[in-house]
């Protein structure tokens, strides 16, 4: 295993993701589809609409025959039938003089190119139509393609699917669609004094924490988590379930252990040890989050999470989520919203150093600005995460903020 | 059936939420409670940490050991032995002038009450340490409770479970809770002219667009959809496939149907028959959406969404998605992030009447506000929606934005 061994910044640290390519492709149901990502462009098969539609419930028309109308001098059109829903227009063509009702949604007689509101129209005897107001060609119609034209790209390669788009796939009669695989992320939790969260706890044991958040946090950001349990502090121990994680397959394997110093260098020579793989990180110049490790086995990413669970979510917001996105197909950005806030107090930082500072929001009124409030803790304690809703950051270059400075926050999703 | 027919406010139309009540709880795993609603305060069963730990590679000492010591002049301590992971620190108790190893996260030994970092010490033979940095009372330790003390409140009735969340409860061995049960959304598409996606388009049909749309949303707002399929526009086939809903049983039934005329007074009627409903609103003063029909059958909420997709989206996150909330537990609220930005154009508008106007939003560097684009189009058609990344509102008692005023923004989820 080749690398080098000084800190990178968060920004070097990101274009590593570049080594990494987005996962396979599979077919999937489109009422399986909501947050997946598209892995094809998709043209329209068909035009969207089908054929031209009223938008009203009236009178197909030839718009010419409405011109110069007016309510003391109505046009008089004779009935030459209906159209009712779900019929085909086709079916009727109208000749010069001639309308058809129709309701929303129902495709045009042949020869017919306008609809009157039916507010605009009086039926004088079964044949007979007055009409009060002219309409230009195209009124009150969605013409055929409209929507979409046949072949035009509706949605592209890259994009996460919502409803609406969704919606416009079934409206064309695609029912399955191509989507990058979801990534398999293998969690392994590190450390002597760990138990299940449902198991007796011992004394000098504490349970397990960082299992549990991180497979959570793997699902949020639209990863398939598989947790291979507790593993004690052993280098063999350690190496065998790392062999488990990539025999999965796993796309990302996630270490998150203690942060003794015996159980940092098992990181690394359990990586050595593992064989093909590439060391591209160990250590970041950011707060929390320190000493990560990132290293590289084929397509499959392995991170050395730090062991607090406080600076493990730091790491996984910033680092693991734009991988799981860049692997999801989507892109290596964070998938997260960023405000502005102004700081309610003082908040101290170190030139050289990215801080991310956990804060909680009060959100301003319109036209008033949002404050953040930092929640201070030590990074082994859960009390000051539970409180927080988002990281403030402080660049490198910045020695610390002013109360009521402004600064931009990640927002949790 | 009773009820009455004139418009509502959107606000109006929210404050019928207030008749109805969250639902049943249920047991949960917690590894499946992400986005879920706790049903109930979460007092800790035990204290976090359940003993007392240090924070760091060191060795533990009685404070007052270390007082007054120096580079110049360290404190020599007695080694007592070493409290490996995992193992009790309350088989070794400290006597004066003694020490213990510890690692970061191991169990205090019996008598100790601070760490000195290993960076401050030198072993001076296999016995004695050197120490050339006092500690205060507590220092480099998270004490017993510290995180959360027994009994104390950590999560709260009718919150949504993030990851960090989870793992303060796996933390304290709780590995099941009680969550509001989420609501069953059944979904019912009318229309003689609609065909399912999958299916051959013949002359005169579309395809169903709606219940795609109208699922991916419920499951999108925490809700299970259950699609009941396309009904044709027959009273008796509509009657059924409510009934059907209502055997379920769902919590919610949504009838999205066409606009025509006949189509509408059938929902009325429908839901009249039913017995033991009350009309609570039937339209809604806004664009779009007027036409929406809410109804309540004991606690079952059914709704008359309007036809076009476009305003079925629009009526769905003003509405159903509060009632699903609240029904899940959280609050009527919308559970959608608002922004504030300045309109690119100037946008028309009438007075008496909200208007949520689909916008695409440029979002704004530091320091420069976010713009918001309208997109607009026929509510029939699809392309507009899947361009817009949210909904301008704007109140009744604006006739119209100017280019460059400012406006609050819906941001779709």
């Amino acid at each position: 295993m080749k690398g080098f061994f000084q800190l990178v910044s968060s920004s070097e640290f990101i274009a590593f993701f570049e080594k990494f390519h987005p996962l396979q492709e599979e077919m999937i149901l489109i009422n399986d589809g909501l947050g997946r990502i598209l892995a094809q462009d998709i043209p329209a098969p068909e035009p969207l609409p089908p054929f031209s539609r009223s938008t009203m419930d009236g009178y197909a028309v030839r718009a010419r025959n409405t011109f110069g109308c007016s309510e003391s001098e109505p046009a008089l059109l004779k009935i030459a039938g209906e159209i009712a829903m779900g019929q085909s227009g086709q079916l009727l063509s109208l000749e010069n003089g001639q309308t058809a009702a129709i309701w929303t949604g129902g495709e045009l007689p042949q020869n017919s190119d306008a609809v009157v509101m039916v507010e605009y129209t009086n039926q004088l005897d079964s044949n007979t139509i007055e009409i009060f107001r002219p309409v230009a060609p195209g009124e009150n119609v969605i013409r055929s393609g409209e929507d979409f034209e046949k072949g035009s790209v509706v949605l592209t390669k890259g994009q996460q699917l919502r409803p609406q788009d969704l919606g416009v796939l079934s409206g064309l009669g695609i029912s399955q669609i191509s989507v990058f695989k979801q990534p398999v992320v293998a969690i392994i939790s590190t450390g002597d004094e760990l138990v299940e969260p449902d198991k007796p706890l011992a004394p000098g044991k504490i349970r397990d924490i960082n299992t549990t958040t991180i497979a959570a946090l793997v699902k949020e950001s639209g990863g398939v988590p598989v947790s291979l349990g507790i593993v004690s502090d052993e280098f063999d121990k350690m190496f065998d379930a790392c062999i488990k994680a990539l025999d999965i397959p796993a796309d990302v394997v996630l270490l998150s252990g203690g942060s003794s110093v015996g159980r940092k260098d098992f990181t690394l020579k359990v990586l050595e040890k593992i064989g093909g793989t590439e060391l591209l990180a160990h250590g970041v110049s950011i707060r929390p989050g320190k000493p990560t490790i990132l290293a590289k086995k084929e397509n499959v990413a392995l991170f050395g999470l730090p062991g607090h669970v406080g600076s493990a979510i730091v790491v996984f917001y910033l680092f693991v989520r734009p991988l799981l996105r860049k692997l999801s197909g989507s892109g290596a950005s964070l998938g997260m919203q960023r405000i502005q806030a102004i700081t309610a107090e003082q908040i101290p930082s170190v030139i050289g150093r990215e801080d991310f500072v956990r804060v909680a929001i009060e959100w301003g009124d319109y036209g008033t600005p949002n404050t953040a409030k930092p929640i201070y803790g030590k990074s082994g304690l859960l009390n000051p995460l539970i409180r927080a809703d988002g990281l403030l950051i402080i660049d490198r270059d910045t020695e610390g903020l002013d109360q009521g400075e402004k600064a931009e926050v990640i927002l949790f999703p």
